[in-house]
């Protein structure tokens, strides 16, 4: 079988512009950034968003892979095959991790968006932009206590960091400036992946400039030593981070192995934030097609959760059809088979795993809307152990569908295109966020605990619950809550698949994300800065012979 | 009198495609980055460098502005005005200098290049690049000492440290990584901006992808316990970096207010580094167009001698005439007047002031080049003054020619361009370095001191002495050296204007840049990490009503 590579490379890509075209993007709202990509000028766009928007989530992740984003790109696919005006919105991936252990999001198989190198390398620099803007507002905030320090600002309570795009431990936590008066006052400090920056939520959560710009200033940077926060409005970044952000905030388009086209904007982080493409990027689609495919990061009980919780409240959005992505492998893994005897049939297995599908789709009705199976077919899957899992996902009247877009691209999920489409033109989609806004904070972390992770217990630990009650005094009390934790669990231990119930979750920290608009809630060690592994994939990342990149996937 | 920032939005831009077809671009040369901004493949141009190149330095910079940028512009546009083939080749500004003080270096008046916000915020990418690629590095560095540090890398002497396009000075001096085994051994650290980086000499200097790869390689980046020198190559980062740069080293093409061609690429800084455009964007431009305008960092003492003893010694570059920027005002500032008394006319202090000038065609005679002076006019200037000018470059031979670009664009430069011209063509160029590659490094520095700066005495401080001598038994020795003192002086004092001699200079670090290829010689306090000052530029920086972005210039 030829890697993911070998076809990208066959791969005839169209110059954008004509991808472009035969989107309906008008010639003079492509900004190309290369050959092969282009930023979309949306206010040259009609702004009627009123395409049918169609989320592709998926089971508990495990190391047999769900292929959810290839999933995302074969649907989007195979809609434009069965004759409907389709588009793709995806998550940009993060330029760090590709120096350590893995390549990019950008699917696999015949399921790919393209250029895959470029869009896993700078791409066109938003994220480069984003990191510039979150670090112009910590140098200002160094600079505004260097000089006199007119805010009062307690330099033990910073708290916003610097970010890079790159894996870099030895900066997670460090002491500076020192070196004395000409550098400024020492304090503790440190760095993130600029995935995790606040600013990257917000970018994805933004619904225009000014919006941006009004976010970025409601960024809490520090408090006062009489602990009153201090805003980014108060540092006065706030202006010219969006002049850095100006080109950022609009969306990205690519075209699939297929020439289809795709928008990739923004990447959060899908734990401290809301893991999903930008609002932008999202509505723009939904201007440009009739059916908008898009994905959330991690498993349903995070990533859809959110997607939910978070971006469709915010946004104003909802989902008109959801697709749910699950494999043989996987399931098996979930019913307790270990990795190296995937290869061999086992159906009880299959049915042992399961319950975590189960859990899903019962979690996903309670946001009114019964999701569409995806069965990823793996070319050693058996009939029996396909069986049962349709079998399984009826019990809750869920449809299960095989798909073969990895190995025959679209053609091999038309049958899925076909169906999710059905239900998205049926308006059976009864969608409502999981709480109201009028919850308190605390009710609705206990609230998606208990109901999409079946925690019979939530424990606030430290000062949490009464931090929690300071940020409702100050009007934080309507934002919705992103929790944070292990996605290969419903609970807050990884080792813990299918479909865990009665377990408890102890938030450890909350953290108030002002600007991006929610509250998030910690289960679990978080880490917001990876490490490189002891062989660093970037040690065989090289250009061969023909100047071609090997090694990144 | 209309502001740089008016003139420039009442410009008409060509699309970059148009711009390049007339520079005899092939078409599928041609990489765009936005409407207006295009990286150029040189592999599709053909490798015959013809042209007549033309450098264009300064007198020692004052407050008063002396417009070498400006005067690059406007010699190139003349130059097409007079019915020649030219091409500009210019830096690229640096990011974080424009949140501080002072907008980038796009020229001013009728000559500059555009568009200029563009180019002075991410342009397309090349600093971002650059920047990951230097931290990529340095994140190797650290990981490969968490994981059993096997090649015994000496903590207290990891000489590489971290950058950021960012005036940030509470990075410059940090310890990290802190917090325990898990993120690694602490040491004392910091950072550096991004144009200070090795790497951006490297990309300036390189002739290739290949070479810049064996330079990146060959950047010493820490010493092991025994003292041996640790090589990025023995870091296994160097393929990875040139991957991550693989778009980085293809200049850029933007266009002047007149619609004329002009590449712009690379900006490393003028005093640890040899403040030159690219080689790349030097050779692409010396096969497109019969004259090519160039210019070098600071004044000709410092920008000047390392134009010719480092990029045309190493790139085997020569220049085929040099043009010597000064100003009326700059001259009288060189003669004691103060800023606020520049508007009255003083023949007398411009004659006292002009001893700078001359010294400078002194100097740049040694090179076996007698320089044209262009006079960039002052609307106040006097013809008495310019009669001085005049005179005092007589007396070596040089040519003084009023230039009016700034004001009127090319057609204000069109006499200069036509007596440059001529001197390229009449090839009285008779360049040779000021010193051989053989002569001992020490020697070098002191040749520099002496011959250019015209000091009576160099000190070596410290080891520095012992330290040239280990690196010439390294295999060292043959590398030209590249010195880092004030631009503001001849010596090492910046309030020493007019032409100082006899002066002392010493020497008190010396810094080997092997993968760039020189030594580096620091002679007073050079600052590698800016500071914002106490009311930074960025607090005015925004977008206004039109989306067009105010206070960045």
């Amino acid at each position: 079988m030829p890697t993911d590579i070998e076809i990208a490379r066959q791969a005839t890509l169209k110059p954008i512009a004509e991808v472009a075209g035969a989107a309906g993007i008008p010639g003079d709202a492509v900004i190309p950034f290369g050959r092969h990509k282009a930023k979309i000028d949306t206010a040259l766009l009609p702004d009627a968003p009123q395409g049918k928007l169609i989320l592709v989530t998926a089971i508990n992740p495990t190391p047999a892979g769900e292929g959810k984003t290839t999933t995302s790109v074969g649907l989007s696919d195979a809609l434009h095959r069965i004759g409907k005006k389709a588009m793709l919105c995806l998550r940009e991936p993060s330029l760090g991790p590709c120096f350590g252990m893995k390549g990019g999001g950008a699917g696999g198989g015949k399921s790919q968006v393209m250029p895959m190198d470029e869009i896993n390398l700078h791409f066109t620099g938003d994220f480069h932009a984003i990191t510039s803007a979150h670090n112009l507002l910590a140098a200002m905030i160094d600079n505004s206590i260097y000089w006199g320090n007119p805010l009062d600002i307690d330099v033990r309570r910073v708290t916003w960091k610097r970010v890079l795009d790159m894996n870099d431990r030895a900066l997670r936590q460090i002491v500076g400036p020192l070196g004395g008066a000409a550098n400024g006052f020492p304090r503790e400090s440190g760095f993130d992946i600029t995935v995790a920056s606040e600013i990257m939520a917000i970018l994805c959560l933004a619904s225009d400039l000014s919006d941006l710009q009004r976010r970025l200033g409601d960024i809490v940077v520090a408090y006062t030593r009489k602990r009153e926060p201090v805003y980014c409005r108060d540092i006065k970044a706030d202006s010219a981070m969006t002049v850095l952000l100006k080109d950022a905030i609009l969306p990205n388009l690519v075209q699939t192995l297929e020439n289809r086209p795709a928008l990739l904007h923004g990447g959060p982080f899908a734990n401290i934030a809301h893991g999903c493409n930008s609002v932008i990027a999202t509505r723009t689609a939904l201007t440009l097609a009739d059916y908008v495919v898009t994905e959330a990061g991690f498993g349903a009980d995070l990533g859809a959760e959110k997607f939910l919780d978070i971006k469709c409240r915010l946004a104003g959005l909802k989902p008109d059809a959801i697709v749910l992505v699950a494999t043989v492998r996987a399931l098996k893994m979930n019913g307790g088979v270990a990795k190296a005897d995937l290869g061999e049939p086992d159906a009880d297995a299959v049915r042992t795993g399961a319950v975590n599908l189960k859990r899903h789709i019962e979690n996903l009705k309670k946001f009114g809307v019964t999701p569409t199976v995806a069965i990823n077919h793996f070319h050693l899957d058996t009939d029996e152990e396909i069986a049962v899992i349709r079998e399984m996902a009826g019990e809750f009247g869920a449809d299960a569908v095989i798909c073969k877009h990895w190995a025959e691209g679209g053609a091999g999920a038309e049958e899925l295109a076909g169906i999710v489409a059905a239900k998205a033109d049926a308006g059976a989609s009864g969608f409502s966020p999981l709480y109201p806004d009028d919850m308190p904070l605390a009710d609705k972390i206990t609230t998606v605990a208990t109901e999409i992770y079946r925690a019979s217990v939530v424990h606030f630990d430290g000062g949490t619950a009464r931090q929690l009650k300071q940020w409702e005094e100050m009007g934080y009390g309507k934002l919705p809550v992103c929790m944070a934790k292990t996605q290969y669990s419903f609970s807050t231990d990884p080792a813990k698949l299918g479909a865990p119930e009665n377990h408890e979750v102890a938030i450890r920290e909350v953290r108030l994300s002002a600007g991006a608009g929610f509250v998030v809630a910690i289960a679990g060690d978080i880490m917001t800065m990876p490490g490189l592994p002891r062989v660093p994939a970037a040690e065989s990342i090289h250009l061969d012979e023909n100047g071609q990149i090997e090694g990144l996937f």
